[in-house]
């Protein structure tokens, strides 16, 4: 029996996430006492004070003299020396001063130190020729930290600078959550694991390898992910056992309303559903029960949706303490974006910087497709129905930026480009805005898509129709899809369609292909930018 | 004997780690395969083409009924039915159609999926009541990656978003690099480790924890931090010793031209020194130097200038081949800030939000100040000279986003905050900016520093003379500052302060200490942002 998520009556993604806090209170993970240096990476589970005053006394920040700064400017007698390590054993009084090194603790009756540099040194003299301020070159007790400061929050990710900090003052072993035990179970009869030939009608398993990265990522103990096929028993019997062995369970595919989903079934029966889909996109199918009191997610079988879902819902199940805060970045689109009517969208961009700062540019992109959203910059969190038009500022969540020059536009074989660009052959339509706005290195445009005013070199190609039957064109970004208005298969590149010459109608430039049936000419023109001097080229084999 | 670091005749960052580079071209690191999962986190070693076309064959991205797109509207015989992970066996004539689950592979002749949703089923047909677009509901082979298309470059880090991608297409072994065998030698007389009482006159040690574990981090294999006395034959054994036994030996402290500084010394007798001292703030006493072919840096004590030396320098050596840009975000100064006059220079920040974006603050900073290093966001690399007044943009380097509410202003032990707030108790000077730029979700001002039109709160407290001796006062940011011009020693809280009554003459307020000469009045006004609600309130001890 199908049974259908009707949109209109589905919890929004917040609505869920409270749905399923309320119904099973999420568990704080257990507290673990870690060595110093295995806290890198980690969420403190405590909130810890500074024990001592840091500096833990008042020290000299140069090599040089300490002396009572009301004594200056004028002749002192150098009564000794305190080194780094040691405890002044003598104090300065009248018309005296105190060798001192970089960290030497400050003798009493001083209260600044002159840098060797900068005073004469005569015999057992130095002669200080001006007025020398109070508490220069002093780094005084506690001025960094005080004892009982709060240096690290319950819920703080312990990067290496908190490390540095907590060995300053003294803290070899820190408290940390400790992770939970948490099952993965990948189902679905058209799953293969990576790493052997792929049979016909197959995919190979990615959500769980997602999954275990992520988790192991956050601190949690990973057992999968098992790969389960389409069989109700199976699926069940599985939940029943990761049930008992782990703190979570996560499950991924058959989350659907289809005959095979049965995901939904097993859940329905081993325990209570707490909901089954959200408004969410990519990522409606996703479920939520209480087995045993432990939480099982149902997540869904696209990749992309797995990611975005886990992002958005059950890692924030799972880490209610965690203070880490995603990046998020200003930067104005390069072209409109619209969310899903009913539903939250994430929609994956890519970020490019323009001289007047950070463009972004949402991706065309569907949910099952992890390459594209692998090679993603960030995202755009939209509520339903949010509409931007280019040009308006926005707000992205950023995962990465890409150092490396950009190479936008369409793909053609007769290109070489160096190693260390930014490749994203993805048609025109991006490098037509890129042109507008002011991002790319290297432009590749067809003349089909916009004519530049000017380029570095340009070069003509026939375009033509190849092979039989069901008409293959092109995603919108690419010129050529002007000219294939019907197509029945989308493709992003030339590449990809001349592949498909044998399952159809293929319209293909002649840098790819003879053609049967000249449709036009496009001229590509090649724009490169002062950074990309050097990393464009000509294949040889080619010209 | 002493010698001087001229800051005229110092080479740049950029210059020392050219120099270092053209003197000893760095190593590529070795190379080794992983399984996929522990890739998570590395470096990519090549780059990574994809084996297959993803999909691997065109799916249905529904449950629901394959077709021929030109067959509708009408009513459509259903054949058979694909299930998912099945090579189909039929494929679709006329008037035609086929069950298809999410992921089945599309029957020979079809192009198009509708929704089980979307259609009647009478029987052994299905109605479909409107025209449906060719290529609907079809994730089409290819349409994500294409056979050969590049998925990962040689110096991408590897996220999990790229681990499942890699999974996709049957990837499960991936060459990263694997990092060089670093040995960590930490000098000083006063060092001590953390995790047992301090003696006087020592710090505890920091620097090598750091480095330890930022090394670890980035995938390197870690030998210490061996602690050395400042002895020449013991700095230079250590070195020496380290040199035999690791890849790159990275030393702190003693770098300087100091009497005990024998990090210098002990390069130059044992290689060749490459460059002594780096037009750098913090971390000027810089060196790099070749021993037995091998490099040695030797990083300054001061844990900040070890911190921000071995990102701006050492590891930029170190990793050639990596593409890991640091964040950055362009937001508003809330505060002037300027560059030493011939030093790049570093400066610490908060980030926070206001109304109208992200605010900079530039804190208060020296070279010792790991604690307070290791509680900002991010920084801001400035050029020898430069200048920016309050209000302009600039551009900072982003380490994180800390979601809080964020309390910022004096201090007073009758306040009480929530657990969940960020306090930032460092005077009225930010909290006066937080208010006049719309940041911080509690201010705690002084009367002395501004006045807030309104505030939800406000108490007055006597400000007196404490102690005798040196003056002990406050650092620019605190109110009380304006009434101790000619404080020797500057400290940043009352709570500090009080510290240092057996030490000098203190400027107290009454509610920490009673006065024996009242010199003041001050009124602290409390504002409580719309997101800090609750989060603030009064120690009933003391009220």
């Amino acid at each position: 029996m199908r049974k259908i998520l009707r949109e209109e009556s589905l919890p929004e993604p917040e609505e869920a996430l409270s749905l399923a806090i309320s119904t099973l209170p999420p568990k704080s993970p257990p507290i673990v006492e870690v060595p110093l240096l295995d806290s890198l990476g980690r969420i403190s589970a405590v909130e810890v004070s500074s024990p001592i005053d840091l500096p833990p006394f008042s020290r000299s920040t140069v090599d040089g003299y300490a002396l009572k700064a009301s004594n200056t400017p004028g002749k002192l007698r150098i009564t000794g020396k305190v080194s780094i390590g040691e405890e002044p054993t003598i104090s300065i009084e009248g018309g005296q001063c105190v060798e001192v090194d970089t960290g030497s603790m400050l003798p009493q009756g001083s209260d600044a130190v002159v840098k060797v540099e900068d005073v004469k040194v005569l015999g057992e003299e130095v002669e200080v020729a001006f007025k020398v301020p109070s508490g220069l070159n002093v780094a005084w007790v506690g001025s960094d930290l005080a004892q009982g400061e709060v240096m690290l929050s319950s819920g703080e990710l312990i990067t290496s600078e908190k490390i540095a900090a907590l060995a300053a003052v003294g803290i070899d072993r820190v408290k940390v959550f400790g992770g939970f035990r948490i099952a993965i179970i990948s189902t679905g009869n058209e799953l293969w694991s990576p790493g052997s030939p792929l049979p016909p009608a197959h995919i190979y398993e990615s959500n769980g390898m997602y999954l275990a990265s992520r988790l192991r990522e956050l601190g949690h103990r990973v057992d999968g992910p098992l790969l389960v096929k389409d069989d109700y028993n199976a699926v069940k019997g599985a939940i029943e056992d990761a049930v008992k062995r782990s703190d979570v369970v996560l499950v991924t595919g058959g989350t659907s309303a289809g005959e095979r989903d049965y995901v939904h079934m097993a859940l329905s029966s081993l325990g209570k559903v707490v909901f089954h889909g959200i408004r969410f996109k990519p990522g409606k199918p996703t479920i939520m029960a209480v087995v045993d009191g432990k939480p099982v997610f149902g997540l869904p079988g696209n990749p992309a949706s797995t990611v975005m879902v886990f992002d958005r819902v059950v890692n924030r199940y799972l880490s209610p303490h965690s203070l880490n805060e995603p990046m998020t970045m200003k930067g104005r689109l390069a072209t409109a974006v619209k969310a899903d009517r009913n539903r939250h969208t994430y929609v994956p961009i890519y970020l490019f910087k323009s001289k007047d700062g950070w463009m972004i540019y949402p991706i065309r992109f569907d949910s099952h497709m992890i390459g594209t959203l692998s090679s993603s910059d960030g995202y755009l969190a939209l509520k339903p129905g949010e509409i931007h038009e280019a040009g308006e500022e926005v707000e992205a969540r950023v995962l990465k930026l890409d150092p490396r020059p950009v190479v936008l536009g369409e793909e053609d074989p007769s290109f070489t480009f160096s190693k260390g660009v930014r490749k994203l052959l993805v048609g025109s339509k991006p490098a037509c805005d890129g042109l507008r706005y002011g991002f790319g290195d290297v432009l590749v445009i067809s003349s089909l898509m916009c004519s530049p005013d000017s380029s570095e070199y340009s070069m003509k190609r026939e375009v033509n129709w190849v092979g039989d039957g069901m008409t293959v064109g092109y995603v919108d970004w690419v010129g050529m899809s002007l000219l294939a208005k019907d197509a029945q298969v989308k493709v992003k590149s030339p590449s990809i369609a001349l592949k498909l010459v044998n399952r159809g109608r293929v319209l293909i430039p002649s840098t790819y292909a003879k053609g049967e049936e000249r449709v036009a000419v496009e001229t590509l023109h090649v724009l490169v930018g002062e950074r990309a001097k050097g990393l464009w080229g000509l294949n040889s084999s080619t010209e």
